[in-house]
């Protein structure tokens, strides 16, 4: 280990108690400022997006990276008003979330306190820098970016800004501390800094989530891969089904929340799944269903259980007909990634049966797979959508860079009494 | 890897399923029933004990060790009664924490679930299989208990009454699944299983948390020393003070909530001292001091670095004067465990800008260390006290065991709109 990142992540710690000490008032200008500061400096931001497009296409990176990796005067306006969202959200600091008087007089609140220092490790997109800083500032928290080389210049650019915005108001750079040297020995070297960083979130591919799993002592909330499933129950009314379907698949493939099984139960397959095919088709989408979704239509082609546990974030479904809610379950079970899981039926019973049933971070009844989305879901930005089972499960929003602790209140009581003893 | 304990985990993990879908009035009645039989084998339990007190005896365990392992009628009828206690409490899951309908219809509410498959990794004290089942159980989850080797006897008879009882309600025995073979391999296995556990909280000494947290591929919370701290500030009432002092040092410094530094400002240190001295050698308490603490009593032996950073667990006290309230801060940064710190001061202000300057999971104004305890706190039963700043902070109770998620419900709403982007 150079000990390049345990300076950064030092310098880093010490930037959070002073965040943790400003009054929300002061962190809402700041990021407002950030905004504003990025705004200004549109000219340079893009000047230097077009350095790491330029070396991302000498690299031969893919259409889809390269536009991730783009910013133009329109993603950067998009990206400031972004930060100025999350500056007007409600503080969430210092806020008393229960309070009780004990028997004895002293009085038991719960406070909402940062978490301290957040490290993001994150690829190609570079407004997730803004996004991220501004949500762990709000927060009150410092950061401790890791984006992907492919945007290094964008994001040096626009860390200069947030800088900028910190010195003005006397707070220190390292709040907002970037890992300029994309090496993967950093990241190695980051994830051992348990002693400094109280969470790191990874946010991108499989190989990049799994590394982090792997290699981390840092506490980790996974941001992980989305095998969405729609269960067309029997009692489902076909048309929102349908709606639901093409939503979920064709609105926007790329996407977490986007679908990737279709599972039908068998007593509507036949009325339900010939419509779904065709409008499918004329959205483009290829389909690889079991062998009772085939004799439907002879463009379905065979699936297999990768096809079940892939994320295709394509254009491709995975079809299945089951005999049974509880068969629906199953496969759930099986192949899904705790990520949505939507239900369409009309059965009440059949619903709640669902919800229960499925451990998923989002279940929806008749609804998009597309709403778990922290905007959709009231909480405004989001800095990532966990399928950790701990902590945060679902769209992480300001809220979920806090952690509640006690604050207890009396007048000298004491207790002289049994107490809780370490084993 | 033997395999041996993935095969446990494998099963725990499938009744963590059965114990989810369980409704609430059978998980109080199971723990009830499962009280109940602790008491109805008494016997058995005293005499799968006296194996362990012998063994322990022979490997020559100290007294106080020895204490923590046994158990008799008083105790095991304490165990029962908590167990009762765990019961009584107000079911955690299912119910929706925040309810919100959005513009499109949509309703969103938060729901409560059980975390799924808990691992308890813990040693000698043999109550903490029952307390910790009981938690486990009481919020929907699975439970692996890994107890120490001097108990084994002991866990395993209070295993089998556990396990009588889930039998009794048609429930599978591995909801609580005890690793029999206490080998430290098993732990390590235990630790890589992030596919089927959901948490890990190991309860024990400073060996144990450290090994956990270096090999644990699986989520951690850590229930860590306490290094916990009174500040008696220049507006202190002396009385109250030397109150806390007492209670906090002596009431039972074996516990993870005692007192082991005094921190005491200059302006109150000649009237304040000489008295805390005095009652603390009443007490029979060794004082290790800075300079101008020892200059105030020849008893007072030279303090140092390690004994500032150290959890006596014993009565022993660290003591420094301090310059001021922020000097104390300083202190508390430096050599803190994030445990529990108190003030004592009639000063408002002094005491805000010390709950605000500290991280701990529980700051006490004019309070006692002592009540850092999921009792008094008004959490009922603990299964810890958590000093990871991740999900639960301080005291973890039956609550800290669930997770929140989402549940969508709509009438075929759909997005048609931009929406989160995975990197």
């Amino acid at each position: 280990m150079s000990g390049y990142v345990r300076s950064l992540a030092e310098r880093a710690r010490d930037a959070s108690l002073v965040m943790a000490a400003l009054d929300g008032d002061s962190r809402r200008r700041l990021i407002e400022r950030m905004a504003q500061l990025l705004e200004h400096h549109a000219a340079a931001l893009i000047a230097a997006n077009s350095e790491d497009l330029e070396r991302g296409r000498a690299a031969g990176l893919g259409a889809a990276m390269l536009d991730r990796l783009k910013l133009d005067e329109a993603r950067i306006a998009a990206m400031a008003t972004g930060l100025r969202e999350v500056a007007a959200q409600t503080d969430p600091l210092g806020q008393v979330t229960r309070r009780e008087v004990r028997p004895n007089g002293v009085v038991i609140e719960r406070q909402r306190v940062p978490l301290g220092l957040i490290a993001m490790i994150y690829e190609a997109r570079p407004n997730v820098t803004a996004d991220a800083a501004a949500l762990c500032l709000k927060a009150g928290n410092a950061v401790l970016l890791r984006g992907g080389s492919e945007a290094r210049a964008s994001n040096a650019a626009i860390a200069a800004c947030l800088h900028q915005a910190l010195r003005e108001q006397g707070l220190p750079d390292a709040a907002v501390s970037l890992v300029a040297d994309p090496a993967r020995e950093h990241v190695l070297e980051l994830l051992q800094l348990s002693d400094l960083i109280d969470l790191a979130i990874p946010r991108g591919g499989e190989s990049l989530i799994r590394f982090v799993a792997e290699h981390a002592r840092v506490p980790v909330i996974k941001h992980y891969k989305g095998v969405c499933h729609l269960y067309v129950d029997r009692a489902a009314d076909p048309a929102k089904a349908l709606d639901l379907l093409i939503d979920g698949k064709a609105s926007r493939p790329g996407v977490c929340n986007a679908l990737e099984t279709l599972l039908v139960h068998r007593d509507i397959a036949a009325t339900f799944l010939p419509m779904a095919l065709a409008r499918l088709a004329q959205r483009g989408v290829e389909v690889r269903g079991c062998e009772r979704t085939r004799v439907l239509s002879a463009d379905v082609k065979p699936v297999t259980d990768a096809d079940y546990a892939a994320e295709y974030l394509d254009l491709i479904l995975a079809a299945r007909v089951v005999d049974s809610l509880d068969e629906a379950l199953a496969h759930i079970a099986r192949y899904g990634s705790d990520h949505t899981e939507v239900i369409a039926s009309e059965d009440a019973a059949a619903a709640e049966a669902f919800v229960r049933g499925t451990r998923s971070s989002a279940v929806m009844v008749n609804a998009s797979s597309r709403f778990n989305d922290g905007g959709q879901l009231g909480l405004g930005a989001e800095i990532g959508i966990s399928t950790t089972r701990l902590h945060a499960y679902g769209p992480m929003g300001v809220e979920s860079l806090t952690i509640e602790r006690f604050v207890v209140r009396g007048e000298g009581q004491v207790r002289h009494a049994e107490s809780h003893m370490r084993d």
